[in-house]
């Protein structure tokens, strides 16, 4: 199970057996769309708070993961969920509705990979027959509750990412048919100093890097094994400086199958500054387009590399450095 | 390892070969101040901010656990912690000074026993030889995120709870010597429509039923198995509600063996109102006062459970009510 330092490899290789993606009117216009299985085109939906509306995308999501495997919402053993809002509300308010044993996690943008590393080892141990991991956000939430409300109408630097409204979940089994779970590695916090939060890429470059590096360290393997290694909410700039980190720490990533969930998921007319960031951005590009890829045969194995800036406005405002990390999941069709 | 609906059952009982706790002045005052390991006559701690006196409650509790091992920092493989703060920021920037791979964990004030039943799901399932688990609380610092600032000094109802200002770490692995963790039942979200955040404890006693019940049923034993079971911090309040609940549902725990964190941690003359509450409730409690006595011979088996109140204060002014949980963890002499 443990391999190398801080890597596990799943021997049962634990299905995902069904997932969906739930998002709103920008990721409609975006690269994309078509990967969704629900598009909303109002950022409300028909709820009176941004919060609400983000719990609403997640429930959502959850629902439509559980009604494709044919399952019952009395069926999921455990519930693994996190989110950008305080007290992660957005998951536990999910929880609450599913009615599941709920496991809360806290990742920041990370925590879609890190469910889904954790939910892999309850199926690889033994520990439950289905788990469904998850995770989201909200552009209109999460402005409000890290930068401004969005109303305000306040300007960003082209170095800013854009808050994915976006909801993304996987239902794990210990059989069935579909993508498997191969291995995990768990990211330690790294934090070169940086403390501008109109920037995070270039703050999680460094932690994207070190976790990239140890997944190879520990499994022994290199990067030609995959088809597709991608980094969760890097964007254009941490994303370039991710790559010319890993040059300096002699790997090489063919720029062909080195990606990023921030970038792909918007079309380059959009105004996302340097791309898409939030829980939601690696949760519905994973469990949306490169699950429905791997499913259509056109991807045999992937690394999903997700990243998170560990920051709270509090630890900003008491001039602390962004503390960073990175959880990256290997998914195979075997 | 899965048993009955929602417990696991840990074969290689992980044991749990040293732990800590670190408290602060209204803790040295109190019940179990000599099971406290490190006690500061200060709520500071040298610090500028509450935010970052908790930060180093847990990052001592961190060290002294690990220096009580006879470990260094670069052995522990694996840290689980969550806490009250926004985006957990005192486990992650503790995270950050250990270096190790950090799984943030948030399930509010049952943080200490979701930490220590995953954690030992992973030493169990060999994904780690030593994991290092803990949670903490700050009453200042969360004083000033959920209420007001304690500098104020507004006034609370008998029904209201005083946040421990405290940290409970305890390091697992798969040999040596010590308690035992045995099983884990992992809660649902409970809520009852409850919504005054000055009355948790009557909101969260259903959730510890809920996992009581869930425990004696998955496991198929009674609740003389053990000499004590202990909620997180329910208070006097909570904690006779949830004594009168489980009559009403048939499970009858004598009074001599059901008793609360949250009750014994301070003096009957402190002035705490319903008693105890905070992640650093049940970490202290367990990682320092139950587990001296279990070495010490007096306790051979014990179950804590920690309950948490999984709401923020968007949720509260948003007017939804408190969605609560409970973790049981199960602890044995063996």
């Amino acid at each position: 199970m443990l391999k190398g330092h801080q890597s596990w490899v799943f021997d049962s290789k634990p299905v995902i057996i069904s997932s969906a993606a739930v998002g709103g009117p920008f990721e409609a216009q975006g690269n994309l769309a078509d990967d969704f299985d629900i598009l909303h085109d109002n950022i409300w939906l028909g709820q009176d708070s941004y919060e609400k509306a983000e719990k609403k995308l997640l429930e959502q999501a959850c629902e439509k993961t559980i009604q494709k495997a044919g399952l019952k919402k009395e069926d999921i053993q455990f519930f693994l969920s996190g989110d950008l809002m305080n007290q992660i509300i957005s998951s536990s308010f999910a929880a609450r509705t599913l009615g599941a044993p709920f496991l809360g996690i806290f990742g920041a943008c990370s925590s879609a990979m890190q469910g889904l590393a954790l939910g892999s080892l309850l199926i690889d141990s033994k520990a439950a027959k289905y788990v469904l991991a998850g995770a989201s956000s909200h552009n209109a939430s999460a402005e409000k509750q890290f930068r401004y409300p969005t109303e305000y109408g306040s300007q960003k630097p082209p170095t800013a990412q854009w808050t994915v409204t976006g909801a993304g979940t996987g239902l794990l089994s210990d059989k069935g048919e579909g993508p498997r779970v191969t291995s995990a590695t768990i990211g330690k916090v790294v934090d070169m100093g940086l403390s501008d939060p109109f920037n995070m890429g270039a703050a999680m470059a460094p932690a994207a890097v070190d976790t990239i590096q140890a997944h190879f360290r520990d499994l022994n393997i290199d990067p030609s094994y995959y088809d597709v290694i991608a980094t969760g909410d890097l964007g254009k700039l941490g994303h370039t400086i991710a790559g010319d980190l890993l040059i300096k720490h002699g790997l090489k990533i063919p720029r062909e199958i080195f990606t990023d969930c921030g970038i792909m998921i918007y079309k380059k007319d959009q105004p996302v500054m340097a791309g898409g960031s939030g829980c939601g951005c690696s949760a519905t590009v994973t469990y949306g387009h490169f699950l429905n890829r791997m499913k259509r045969g056109e991807l045999k194995r992937i690394l999903v590399v997700a990243t998170g800036a560990l920051l709270s406005p509090i630890s900003y405002q008491q001039k602390e450095s962004i503390p960073c990390i990175a959880h990256a999941v290997s998914i195979e069709m075997t």
